[in-house]
């Protein structure tokens, strides 16, 4: 398959490196280094809030696209496959998300991800076309639902970094993970998302990564926070953009919309957005009354 | 309310703790400084393998059992719910599980578990008793959706502790996780677990806590085996009871009877039983064909 992948950044990279090792046919295209595409495939590795800019920039009539971008559009509330829906009509999105950190990737380290098309078929020969032993795809046909996994487990990371940087432990950074995990099915569910992908290496096994390792952007940013740093702070501090910031706020108004509870993505928006004490915003999570599960 | 924890072990004594600070009359039973108990409310902190025995040597007749061992008795495969019902038929027994490491628990630090009982007023009327701001019950009315998940995830701590002693990196344990934590639901639901309990504190949360720290056994015991120690050695050199080892025997029986593909547990199992090589283990899972997920 020739494929361009568009973004130099770290993951754009780790992509073009797999797809090469897989005998594909690959060229890295950047805004600093543009140039004219003719391949079928592109796999979009740049930041969400480029995801549209950059599209505009390439022909994309009649093409897949592979987004390996995770975050919701600021302004449009948009998640990456309704953006390229927008801009490329004749486009065929796919998903691609999952645990995997580029520098793991590029090591030739076992990795597993999900890519999601809408039709399970397209999935799954894009899997089989770019899957490597030690880079394994998982077909799915929840766009919708890979999508969402990937964009909100950032807020969700930001919360785990504040529990670790405030030092309390992990038996409280694992209870956080999963009550936070509760708060994106629900949430995730309403808005379109099965089960069983939320479940899976979009869902929790994306989550548990991002919200467990100081190579995280957004964990790093959170603990920095818990460690007492102002918001502003901790953010400058930040090697790239912090989507998870953003994300709280779209998440809130996502929840209010569809009338659900997530304390704590409203805690992370609170500190975040409000400018709320970090130990006020744990005490109230702590002494909310004892639930069901 | 008056209750007697049976074990003074690290555990045992975390229990006792939290129970004394909600301002209960809480005494320690233990083989060593055995005494004749009043209390109609026990909590059971011993090995899995030793419930039996301990609950035949104190009165059990009407009283609240409190089960705080997770694992599959050996022999006769049952989960430690049905070990009371079978020892003490007349005892009602709840099952705390969740995400806890004693020492977190001693100081303080916020830990949220489940507690189950087959009636749910039951269980929140526990949960209500014990619970502290830093120590959050969930109620639950799925017993054995809690005892499969605390059983069944020791199996994949072994197996992410094996992944980090080989060095293979975060991305591949959290894979190695969340397929792993594929295949425990499938044979917990084949064996009546509730979806939504295994997404709760007692499954995937005690899972991503077990399966990522040097304090769990199981997955110290793994991260040996990855480091390439005979499994005898690796054993030897356990602090305590292995309960993942024998339980991936149990699972194997149970996912056969069940006809469930558990290829992670498998392996696990190939390993510590039959002496297979950790690496061929690990190149034949990541050769299996892509699936759907």
């Amino acid at each position: 398959v020739k494929v361009t992948v568009l973004g130099d950044g770290a993951w754009g990279r780790a992509l073009a490196h797999v797809a090469r090792a897989g005998e594909h046919d690959v060229e890295i295209w950047s805004r600093r280094a543009p140039f004219d595409l003719t391949a079928q495939t592109l796999i979009v590795a740049v930041p969400a809030q480029s995801v549209r800019d950059v599209l505009k920039m390439v022909p994309t009539t009649n093409k897949h696209i592979i987004i390996a971008a995770k975050g919701i559009e600021r302004g449009t509330h948009m998640l990456m496959a309704d953006v390229v829906r927008d801009v490329a009509p004749s486009a065929i999105p796919l998903v691609l998300s999952g645990p995997s950190f580029a520098d793991d990737v590029v090591k030739g380290l076992p990795t597993a991800v999900t890519l999601a098309a809408d039709d399970l078929d397209t999935a799954k020969i894009f899997a089989q076309h770019f899957s490597l032993p030690h880079f394994r795809l998982y077909a799915s046909d929840d766009v919708r639902g890979v999508e969402l996994g990937g964009a909100l487990k950032n807020v969700l990371a930001i919360a785990c970094g504040i529990s670790d940087g405030l030092g309390l432990g992990e038996s409280a950074r694992a209870a956080l993970t999963t009550r936070g995990f509760a708060e994106l099915s629900r949430l995730a569910e309403a808005m379109g998302a099965q089960p069983r992908t939320l479940m899976g290496l979009s869902g929790i096994g994306d989550l548990l990564l991002t919200a467990s390792s100081t190579k995280s952007r957004n964990y790093a940013f959170g603990f920095r926070l818990g460690q007492g740093l102002p918001v502003a702070e901790a953010l400058a501090q930040s090697s790239g953009i912090v989507e998870g910031a953003f994300t709280a706020l779209v998440a809130r108004a996502l929840a209010a919309q569809h009338n659900i509870d997530m304390p704590i993505i409203n805690a992370v928006h609170a500190i975040v957005e409000d400018g709320a004490k970090v130990v006020d915003q744990v005490t109230a999570l702590m002494q909310r009354p004892a639930a069901i599960e």
